[in-house]
């Protein structure tokens, strides 16, 4: 079962950091960015040679210390036809190098369209775009997720169900109030109500909760209501989340969260920490040293916490 | 403004209805696939081609008679990059035949995400998918629709924003009550509050809403409090809605609704009521024949209830 699975991958690499796949022009080195200019005359086309190119060093740089690497689709979705052909290379690159992938795809819909969206993404063999898990959006209520979740059923996959999301808004409609709880905690009902019955031999469903690591709070009360479900925690490093914020977003099993970097790892080359120790050409070895020193913050403030895994 | 070329459009062709231009392998005549396989090995891309050729004739046989039509993304998407081209396409040339074009993508994430998705979509000569309008999903707070209301700002687009949606488990989230109003109330005051700035010579904003057509009291009580909203009304036909249902949609004024239906129009030479009348090779023509008494059928229960814009 895919939640068994990926508690394998991230006990194997002692590691509860995905690397976000949230390619961006400005984070490309200058000299792919030329050589996929020389393949391809049109915008979108040599954009999105440059966007694997740059993901494909990125994978063979950090495909033997993290669980999962999780593409956010927007990124790719902007370059349109050239962009999600990018995509659907990208998860095939990083399956076969034994990455999980999550896609961020939050997508959402009602009866046979949200069918459609669980056949691109959940059907496995049938898929084009192939993944292990996607997020997707609760508002559309029950029947809008049952599609997917039968697709998880059927093909070993998973889902991330947005719960309480990182942004300052989030609190908009999620932090309203109904029959003595928020709506977020609604949402957490639903989903450790979907995913009850589906729960591995390690004790957590396929059906997890994206909760952001910026509402710490929220978290360790989120982390209380649904024991059996894995976080997804975006919000970490660039959006101001600490090792320190996301500890509360684990179980006392020293499981239960996936923690998120994008930018802090991809273009870690890039950051005032490391900038003046990597060139652009060694972007991976950046990304790498990246996500071995997140990995590191966050496994010692679990030990602080005394919430150990291995 | 665009709420004011979707109005001229509306009056122009004296038509509420959008066509929802949602192709499946099942709807597809015969020869089409044929002809598709035949230009194209792999399943996707003469998937692709046959939509293309499916929905061009569709456009071809009623631009004259209909304001808008609405692409779900999710059957294109489906066929990966294939899938998307044929989006791609579809969107261009029903553009071109002067139609607007409603992209049913239901998008919402946060931050630089969101930007890439409205680049994706409303980034007029920007984008790969050029639309007129893009639906959104409102969970995540007024910050993640900011970077779509910029670009409707700047390149005369507009927005759908999801509130009360037409499926049985929309009550899941959106009906629950909260400082005396339901979430669905909530999310419509959000999309007044956004869209009060940005109302045109018509009346109406560039921001509007969903709002399902199989929940009449609902619609009506959102009808009262959005005035200046115009509202995307799918349930339509297929899924239950009647012209009776929708009346409760429109202002006094005989406008503020657009009425879709997908299967209805697009598949009509496949329903009971036509499929006498019409071979798979007059599928066109079956189509503009459903939209014209789809458009009569609105038309009258307007004018019963003395609701005429013209």
């Amino acid at each position: 079962m895919i939640a068994d699975r990926l508690i394998e991958q991230v006990v194997k690499y002692k590691n509860h950091t995905v690397a976000g796949l949230d390619p961006r022009i400005d984070y490309i080195p200058a000299y792919i960015m030329e050589e996929a200019r020389m393949k391809h005359k049109g915008f979108a086309e040599s954009v999105a040679e440059a966007f694997f190119m740059y993901n494909k060093e990125l994978i063979d740089s950090i495909y033997d210390i993290v669980p999962a690497v999780k593409p956010q689709i927007a990124f790719y979705e902007q370059f349109g036809t050239a962009g999600i052909s990018c995509f659907e290379k990208t998860c095939d690159y990083a399956r076969a190098k034994g990455l999980l992938v999550i896609g961020d795809v939050k997508r959402g819909d009602i009866g046979s369209t949200a069918e459609a969206y669980s056949e691109a993404y959940l059907g496995g063999s049938q898929s084009t775009m192939n993944t292990d898990f996607i997020t997707v959006n609760p508002y559309l209520g029950t029947d809008s997720l049952e599609p997917f979740m039968k697709n998880c059923d059927k093909n070993d996959k998973g889902l991330f169900i947005l719960v309480k999301t990182s942004n300052k808004s989030s609190g908009d409609i999620q932090d309203l109030i109904s029959e003595g709880k928020t709506i977020y905690e609604h949402v957490a009902d639903m989903v450790v109500r979907l995913g009850e019955k589906h729960i591995g031999s390690s004790g957590y469903s396929f059906v997890g909760a994206v909760v952001g690591a910026t509402y710490r709070e929220e978290g360790a009360k989120l982390r209380r209501r649904m024991k059996n479900n894995y976080f997804l925690v975006p919000g970490y490093g660039a959006q101001g989340g600490t090792a320190e914020d996301v500890v509360d977003c684990f179980n006392e099993d020293g499981l239960g969260a996936l923690v998120n970097s994008s930018r802090g790892i991809i273009a870690a080359y890039k950051s005032k920490e490391y900038a003046d120790r990597f060139t652009e050409r060694e972007f991976g070895a950046a990304a790498r040293k990246a996500a071995i020193s997140m990995r590191d913050a966050i496994n010692n403030e679990l030990a602080k916490n005394k919430k150990i895994a291995w």
